[in-house]
């Protein structure tokens, strides 16, 4: 039995964008067979210019002098690249001029961008100006990641696909904060003060920023209608002193977040997002409830690591950007993920 | 906040084949908001010329003095009609006719049957046959279900999208027969003689047949090669007097199956697949291992109820087979699955 040819070819990345994910993303890459890393981009001035293999700590060998260049053009000159991987920021409006220029030079895309997930949700207008940009350069944009992307959207909507008459869909994902770097610690609040934990979550400058639109694809795919949505969030405290990787946790201090959005329509949940962030959670773990016929109730046990399954997910979204009609796509017009084929040939 | 139109139309479905999953499926049809029942096929004489709503024990409203009829063309005079739920017999061979038959009256189809999962893989002429058969009429057929084409294929191709370098998966699937039909329990032997079942499961006329398809759709899918596999399968033996669906079970009977399927590369084990269908059995459930990176395991506590999940699938698949581009599709060529949702319409 033989399920796949041996015909392989190689698909040429440049890595736009080298922060801890682009540089764990980069690292991916070449340690991906089927995956060449030829370029890469990034606005930092301590970056600009030093050795990509130096940068990510890899043997020079299959690099070829490769250099990090302050921009697309500089990091494409004179080599045959297929896809970007695009990790930059969040904001849409901020990177909807980076992947017009990696259409533009004839590159597939997939981007870390939040707000790309589900780009129409708010404000269709930089979605429209990218799909066109897509469709003008023949080639496909895609936004994902785990979250959203993946584990708060894409697999509550396909587990929902075994069942009929859906009432409601409860996502829930429980990670503990102690596992994860000190970055993700800060960004949970850890070591702070309520009140600040407090101002920051109701002014929404602090937690995932993705529910809304995790929720919004969930209602868009199963065509559940919403006519109100209620977030609430906040500080989990310490009971007792805690280590973290901020440094030590006084009683009473922040250990995390708790943050829970209900979509509603006539008064009624029919869906709930809850996300609980926090030093030494108990059962860290993903589920999705799906109140249907059947009723069904998927567990990830352990939970979905973030980093780890945010670079698997984009490493993994390259052969769909490759092979999708030209445009920019969701999770909902693509094919279903699968872990990375170097089997798939690049664009001709 | 509103994240669907009001716009809605109606899907007309024709229901092909009226056994046990045909009726269920009519059934959920025609409870089903934006789908219609407009007329069903089925060669028993019994059924054939019965009213469709009696025989459903449904409510007549709606269905227009509806009848049972023996040919698709009688089905259809008169009616308007967009996909067929076809739930005849296993076997590809066998449906190819019927399915071609359904393509030329210009319907989308929708098939149970589980050779159609992925029917390329040992014989690809009849696949290849309502390929163009698809093509020429320009519509979409699928064939799918829980099992297999969701929950031992579907489900760990998709999670194994949050991986990288996956090395190994493992899909488990324990069922407890005691809450299933009679039918189900006489497919996995209750009551039989364990040597009866050993000689059945030997030539491969009885258990479960789809577990080699749905191991190759994820080899298929991940880019896994496989150089050997290895079927194995023994009747589980009551300890004790039971209970069944079919009566009394002795002790020493036959209270059900274990089967495992291994695929291999290099004498190295790549993809399992292993399935219990045991009165009584304990903690029945749906695993999903990804042996990569991230190491991820996935749980459907309780498992995946069969019945109920097939027809889910079954309907869900709707939507897609009426978007999908002409051709026989299977689930790695289509968008990810969702439930149902009536905001889609039919194709023109």
């Amino acid at each position: 039995l033989k399920t796949s040819g041996s015909d392989r070819s190689v698909v040429n990345v440049i890595q736009y964008g080298l922060g801890s994910i682009g540089m764990a993303c980069a690292r991916a890459v070449a340690a991906t067979p089927g995956l060449r890393l030829v370029g890469a981009v990034d606005v930092d001035p301590e970056k600009i210019g030093r050795s990509l293999a130096r940068l990510l700590d890899l043997p020079p060998k299959g690099f070829r002098g490769i250099a990090v260049r302050a921009s697309l053009a500089e990091a494409m000159a004179g080599r045959d690249a297929h896809v970007a991987m695009h990790t930059t920021v969040s904001s849409l409006g901020a990177v909807v001029p980076q992947i017009q220029d990696c259409l533009r030079a004839g590159l597939a895309v997939v981007s870390s961008t939040e707000e790309l997930a589900f780009p129409s949700r708010t404000d269709p207008e930089p979605a429209r100006r990218l799909d066109v940009a897509a469709k003008r350069a023949r080639r496909a944009a895609i936004g994902t990641g785990v979250n959203p992307g993946f584990i708060m959207d894409l697999i509550p909507i396909v587990a929902s696909g075994a069942s009929l008459g859906v009432r409601k869909i409860l996502v829930r994902r429980v990670l503990d904060a102690g596992r994860r770097r000190a970055p993700f610690q800060k960004k949970v609040g850890v070591g702070m003060a309520p009140a600040d934990v407090r101002r920051r979550l109701a002014e929404e400058s602090m937690g995932h920023v993705g529910l809304l639109d995790s929720a919004l694809l969930i209602a868009a795919a199963c065509g559940i209608e919403i006519d109100e949505v209620r977030k609430s969030g906040a500080p989990v405290l310490a009971t007792r002193p805690m280590r973290s990787a901020l440094g030590r946790v006084a009683r009473g201090k922040v250990i995390g977040l708790r943050q829970n959005l209900s979509c509603r329509r006539k008064g009624r949940e029919v869906i709930r997002m809850e996300m609980v962030m926090v030093l030494g959670a108990k059962d860290p773990r993903d589920e999705s409830f799906i109140d249907g016929s059947p009723r069904l109730h998927l567990r990830w046990e352990g939970g979905v690591h973030g980093d780890a399954a945010t670079i698997a997910t984009l490493i993994n979204a390259i052969p769909r950007a490759l092979t999708a009609p030209p445009g920019l796509h969701n999770i909902l017009t693509l094919p279903i993920p699968r872990t990375f084929s170097p089997l798939l040939s690049p664009q001709p």
